[in-house]
């Protein structure tokens, strides 16, 4: 028999896992749509034209490719590839979808796949979250995306966290006053981007090794330290209404942060960025990400402007972060009670039981062997399970069940009517 | 601008689709919860090596081929292939875990990917529902079959249906004992499973064909009108057994019946089969299918049979039906509330509103318009919202809100908690 795998940097989810990650994602579903967005899914693969339409980033090149079917299969003819994002797919839905009320707001919880190099705790199937709002310019929608993040994140009792927030036009307004456009633009938003991790030194350093001078320098300390960046007062200005409709909705704002470093990777992005990292944590990466891109969602559309903001929640490392942090422990089981059969003739009587637990809501699973309850008991305490049931000839003869709590292994007799409000 | 289009045969799962989805998945996740089956995810793809292994079903000849990632796959070698069913991944998985605690019992809803001729419903990419119980040959767990889709089809609403019953060890015996083996049981399987749809004299004429003889086919009435099958009386037991397990695990035996017609396709299946059909309905396809497999779970593992039972509730059909039978009508929205922004000066007390709606559990939208009520509230009667708030200087001069009930007009005007207690 030849050894079976699975595909490279790919990964079963086991219950342990799923249990936890169906949790996690219905309570985010749930503050998506306390937001009015309404969830969406597309298709796994999408036409290659329709993968490579994009101006050809990173993504792209990791794409899985599927093959035409057919004779040209055989050719080796690719016609789909796997979708390595949800934005490519929203805007291909947005593009045949003319008709749709905007602004429309969709949430997507969908996996994306990625031919990276497979590294620890990275997959090359993982699942994505986005929320996007389409089709309006007004800040509330990027305030939405702050306040949804933070709404989200608290629900799974995620809440030592901080949102840090930018504006495109502050980034581009300071480069231009510092006199580093150009390439120098980019070198100096990337050395930015850096400055938590190797301080100011560092990023001195590596700007002095771009051409910039200690002036320039200089000048981009006084506006990291808040003096005010000539040309940017727009922009400033579109940041706190996003901070001040995020407060009317809610949001602590001693938890949000304007953050003039703040870049997110992608050139699309056009206006507000947010970005969301754990405070007290090792965790150094960010647990959601997103802002204004108005130039993306029109690219199918032939139109040269569509409104869209989004934000991304980091489902993947949240999963992570939950197990790690004990908030929603993996569960090997959701069973609640294991019916035992102590023998051919209780059988029945058992399987009534069984029946009228989950009538009760209960969650339950009947063992498949008969007798030898300490085998049973084992069965139960190795899936994690906490109480066993027992309807061994005494209590058919007491008219009642046996509960056995599998923690401290105390035993109860009683009615089954007695023991469901023991259990529910 | 060139147009776009989704790939041959896939479509987008749009907001009023996927909120009636989530709805039956999340009943249907209980329910499989509640009689211990946990949920498992494997990837989208697996090597072609696992999905080549099984013995060429016609599964595998639709499957979609993925290119192997760097050098190799620009001379188009395949490597990996998107799953056609769930079953062989679960096979894989078992395989690769040969710790686990069996009987193993997992639940598992994902797409799968046939590239099959589309048609009207039928899609290449859709959702497969399974439960599989492994490692015990004990009938219970075929019994659990059939409970689960009762129980899962009656909290769906679905009441209506029929659970037909049947063995492969009687169909085995009945071809035996009318003397139909080799090629002429095939056939004869064949013509039985038209026997609803073509009646006893479509079926006579096809078996004539395939050269039986009237007395065969008159044995063939008499063991379908009830005489005793020779050689058959173990699997007949075990059918009783089925059913007395099932009618103790509450299910209604009227919903159930043995029907020694059924054969369901697969050949792989060993034991007991079952197959759910919707009484009094234009829908004349299955909406559940499976039985006891004892061969095909050991594939990968080496070893010559591991025994296993599961059934496929046939979701996408189900989605269908749902909407069709309006047990559970599309809603466009989950949005219950929309929050209208009445002038700039009133924006803050409207968004604080919603922050309350929503901390209430209310599910709301906040118009981004501002000003001109009555687009406002066209925008909320587009999407089939139900309500819809007002905040205006008169509202705010009362200390109050207005809430207009977008179906009926009505206007009503009180506190905001007032306003919670009447929308939640």
């Amino acid at each position: 028999m030849a050894q079976v795998f699975l595909p490279k940097g790919t990964r079963d989810l086991m219950p342990a896992a799923m249990n936890r990650r169906l949790k996690v994602i219905e309570i985010v579903r749930r503050v998506f749509a306390q937001y009015g967005f309404e969830p969406l899914e597309t298709p796994a693969f999408e036409r290659i034209e329709t993968l490579t339409g994009k101006s050809g980033g990173e993504d792209e090149k990791l794409m899985f490719r599927i093959l035409k079917r057919g004779e040209a299969g055989k050719r080796g003819e690719v016609d789909a590839g796997l979708r390595y994002d949800l934005t490519v797919p929203l805007a291909r839905m947005i593009a045949m979808n003319p008709g749709l009320p905007m602004p429309f707001k969709r949430s997507q919880i969908q996996p994306v796949w990625r031919a990276d190099r497979p590294q620890r705790g990275r997959f090359r199937e993982f699942y994505q979250c986005d929320v996007d709002t389409i089709g309006t310019p007004s800040l509330l929608a990027d305030a939405e995306c702050v306040a949804v993040v933070h709404d989200a994140l608290n629900a799974l009792g995620l809440t030592d966290f901080t949102i840090k927030l930018n504006h495109r036009a502050v980034l581009r307004a300071l480069s231009v006053a510092i006199g580093a456009t150009g390439e120098a633009e980019h070198a100096l938003l990337v050395a930015m981007d850096k400055l938590e991790k190797i301080g100011r030194d560092g990023v001195a350093k590596e700007l002095t090794s771009k051409d910039l001078s200690k002036a320039q320098i200089g000048q981009l300390w006084a506006f990291l330290d808040g003096e005010a960046i000539p040309g940017a007062e727009a922009a400033e200005a579109e940041l706190q209404t996003v901070l001040s409709h995020a407060a009317d909705l809610g949001v602590d704002l001693s938890r949000v942060k304007i953050d003039r470093t703040l870049a997110r990777g992608q050139d699309y992005y056009t206006g507000p960025v947010f970005e969301t990292v754990l405070n007290h944590s090792d965790f150094k990466g960010s647990i959601s990400g997103g802002g204004r891109y108005d130039g993306l969602i029109g690219m199918f559309s032939g139109k040269q402007s569509i409104p869209a903001v989004g934000v991304s929640l980091g489902i993947e490392p949240i999963f992570m972060l939950m197990e790690e942090m004990g908030l929603m422990p993996d569960t090997a089981t959701s069973t609640q009670v294991w019916v035992t059969l102590f023998s051919e003739e209780t059988q029945s009587a058992s399987l009534q039981a069984a029946a009228q637990l989950r009538a009760a809501g209960l969650c339950v699973q009947v063992s498949t062997r008969v007798g030898k309850l300490s085998k049973q008991f084992k069965d139960a305490h190795n899936r994690g399970v906490p109480w066993a049931l027992v309807i061994g000839p005494d209590d058919i003869a007491a008219g009642g069940v046996s509960l056995k709590e599998m923690a401290s292994g105390e035993q109860w007799a009683g009615s089954l009517s007695e023991a469901i409000a023991r259990l529910t």
